[in-house]
């Protein structure tokens, strides 16, 4: 039996989105402590998969995420991607009302994304910070009860037996979290012509213009970006990598072209996996850089060489 | 008196990394309870200044300060910035040993930073999260007493009274946070000619190629990056800010006419300030880009056309 | 009275195209024996003005016009364009029928441009060499006669009492030529809104990347090219400069940034003079790029520096 | 036996070029009347291949050659260069001394490159235009005489039996010409490691910005340039094509993938041959270009692949 680890306990966000992956329908699903733990448990072998939050969560470390993946030796890679709108949800143990709570417990992100309900609806309450949202109001069945009402995900009323008191009471509408499905490495999933690809981009240190460099690697070969952001390397002060997702599969010849081309280019290219995105939307090509452009390319070359 | 709002409570890095400065030295330092707190006192003017986490924090949310500081309506700039070494400390009350330890409390990204040594020096110890580093110390002192230890700045033991078990526990030797001083708008800092300056850059949506357009509008004019982000603007999933920092002040020509080329191009453009780098290097310039050239070049432009 | 130097004798298509401009309705119009003779005259003051030929002319050598202008030390610049339709006619006296031609006169580049015709409709007529077209026209006067025909603009009939045997001889449909109108330093004609730039950009010899850095100066700033060439310096084999027509004029906000720049990144660069396109064609200018945005950004920036 | 044709008559600049290749050695040379006559004797197959003058000429005109070969359809490749240095000799039949001399001979290009000397040493003389130096030179037979002397290459005097009154009166120092061996498709000269490759690039009109998007699709490849021009395409004015030389082979991975490129956003990409370079100077190649680092960058990509 397949099993996948998620960022738990029971109840996370990390499990919510997972149980949207068909491939999460026959596997066992193992709750991990961390995101450190839950990727070890894949790269150990372990489990078969882990699924981790990698953008906006509210629920861990995306820098975490990034780092660990980027940086890792055993080479672990993207195969999928969940975006999951977060909406939080004030639950409590049976018979708590809303004008019984004066100590609640949440994740610090949580918190930061509740702030002006709380103002306008529990003004003066205190806010105990807790490991996750999940944690929080799994700890309302802890005996002394340390806080009366937890902020989390609507799920875990269900799972724990709590009364939701109020639903979307985040200050955004329309927070999204968005987590991948890593495993170990050799396997590439099937293009869908939706895809996305996860990279690493370890430059040469000390060269101005080395970043126009690298996206002048995929604007050549008509390759969007759709996320950038510059690490620190963690062993130099000053020393940066690029974190970046790009539109297309690394068997997409203009993918492929340009991953050769930043091979050339870069310290280090560190693939982080092609995957299909999850809204399935096809990128928009400019003219010249499909597959059949390539492969016409590639023909009229050998013919003028004579062979 | 000048009031300087920063991350507290007593006893943070960022209260360490706040006594670091001049501004400092005479003013009264006034403890804020998150990010969100410490800005908002120094947009309502209740502080002269607030000093908050920018950069691979310990103590709290870097997206956070960034995207308060990119999205605010008031303007506040930054004029200043730290960079602190992070050493992780473990202290305990007075009468309480390493091997009395079975409960410690810590703020998560400081848990994650000490992973390595707890599992070697503490193994099966509990770790309950704080709000903060400084937080957790100052609980030592609570009664009921909740935990044994706290993972936290040297400093707190001197603030609070208590005793340090171990230093240097962090498992990477050379963590750094980097904070900015921050105040209202219309005042710039002088020019020192080792100066950095922090923006965000907000693109037409759907525009392949705005990035690369962006970048040239630095390269130029000669302008390094220092740091790149592409940030959501938490309006639709999908749409992007681009926070940067480069090297020089506003002030430089260089700067100040790729400044206006970018609010040409971009759909806003937000000056974050202009301020001394910590470590005082100067940039490397390449041929063409000093004031003089600049001035140089204008005067050559009036001589051919002849006024 | 103004006088204007051209590329003589008398007859040209030179003539005809300085006959279009207002500048020579009272003026003294004065042929010249070559381009470099024409540009003398205006050089020395004897002349204020001189018409050569500068693209794809059919009466002398545009490089040495390029050249010429590039390399002048007393710098002439364009102040004007004329762009002619080149149409090739067969003329002789008074008596001399299509059958009678057996030996024809003209200029290589007119030859060249109606070989077709001549197979078709006299194979086997032998053709001398001229210094001009008008020059072989001229010379159908001269006793002994040499030559029965000779290969002209049509105005060379009336001017030289000759007839024409066969208008529209040129194998080529629309043949033009691109004229040029100079004068002495220090004049710079209005800005129409629909006007050209012309420029000589010396770069640092072996610069790889040294053209893409000036187009760069260019796209950053909206500025479209019309034409580009590489011209050798005369000094070293290998070494170049770059002869270049943009669309605008100095006194046009992204034109004189751009001059700036390439001032501060060329070695030299030579402006040869704005003047009003033949065509009253006004550039498609990008967004943000207009001297309304230019002024604007410059507020901009003026208002965050707080002065 | 193998047939080239050469710019004629015999004596010319470009027979000089000629004998300097080794392929001239057994081959019969054929002198043709025009660029356009030896270009169409290779076409057609008269001769196997053609000689004709290509940069700076003196003898004929190098934008014909280009136009020539640009848009030929039977597509005549380049395969070999030669640059020969122009010296100027003043050439007469025996008796003529230079107090003898009024009327002179040569090719108007010639002329212009001797003006200053003529100036100086035979003021007042007169210059008849010739179609080419040699042309000039055998003209000193004909009877009635119409020149004394002619502007030729030295060895004109050799060839028709002339005597040399002034060598080296060119104005210029270092006058070079540069020559094209030309033969028809499918012959590509093997790959010398120093090596030229000559292109015709069409582009969509009314594109700005798209010369910035070839030479990108050249600097990306670490291929550098070495010539440009913007040439008119005859149909319609301000429709231009781009000629340019690069550094390298057709076989060179650089360039092969740098032409696949160009094929896939250029309108017509005229692939005009590639052949060594005349001076045997190998290209600079920044880091990452060489066809190892492109075969290990091939490697490394399907080794993450997994196949």
């Amino acid at each position: 039996m397949t099993r996948i680890a998620f960022l738990g306990p029971r109840g996370t966000f990390a499990e919510a989105a997972l149980r949207r992956l068909d491939a999460a329908d026959d596997a066992e699903l193992v709750p991990a402590a961390s995101v450190h733990a839950a990727l070890d448990l894949a790269r150990t072998g372990e489990v078969d998969m882990a699924l981790v939050p990698m953008e906006n969560s509210v629920e861990g470390s995306v820098p975490l995420t990034l780092d660990e993946l980027s940086s890792s030796g055993t080479g672990l890679v993207i195969i999928d991607e969940v975006v999951l709108p977060v909406t939080m949800t004030l639950v409590a143990p049976a018979g708590v009302a809303m004008a019984d709570v004066s100590r609640i417990a949440t994740h610090p992100h949580a918190h930061a994304q509740v702030r002006g309900w709380l103002d306008a609806n529990l003004p003066g309450v205190v806010v105990l910070p807790a490991l996750s949202t999940a944690g929080a109001a799994a700890g309302l069945h802890d005996l002394p009860r340390m806080y009366d009402a937890a902020i989390a995900p609507a799920i875990t009323a269900e799972i724990y037996g709590l009364t939701i008191l109020a639903e979307n009471i985040g200050d955004t509408e329309d927070a999204h979290t968005r987590f991948v499905l890593v495993r170990g490495p050799g396997f590439v999933p099937e293009r869908t012509g939706a895809d996305k690809t996860t990279l690493a981009l370890y430059i040469h240190q000390d060269q101005p213009g080395a970043l126009l460099a690298i996206l002048n690697e995929f604007a050549v070969r008509g390759v969007n970006m759709t996320r950038i952001e510059s690490r620190p390397t963690r062993k130099v002060l000053g020393d940066y990598y690029f974190s970046v997702d790009i539109e297309g599969h690394v068997s997409d010849a203009r993918v492929a072209e340009a991953l050769m081309g930043l091979h050339r280019v870069c310290l280090d290219v560190r693939y982080l996996g092609s995957y299909p995105r999850h809204d399935g939307r096809e990128p928009v090509l400019r003219a010249g850089v499909t597959d059949a452009d390539f492969a016409e390319a590639q023909d009229w070359l050998k013919n003028l060489k004579g062979n």
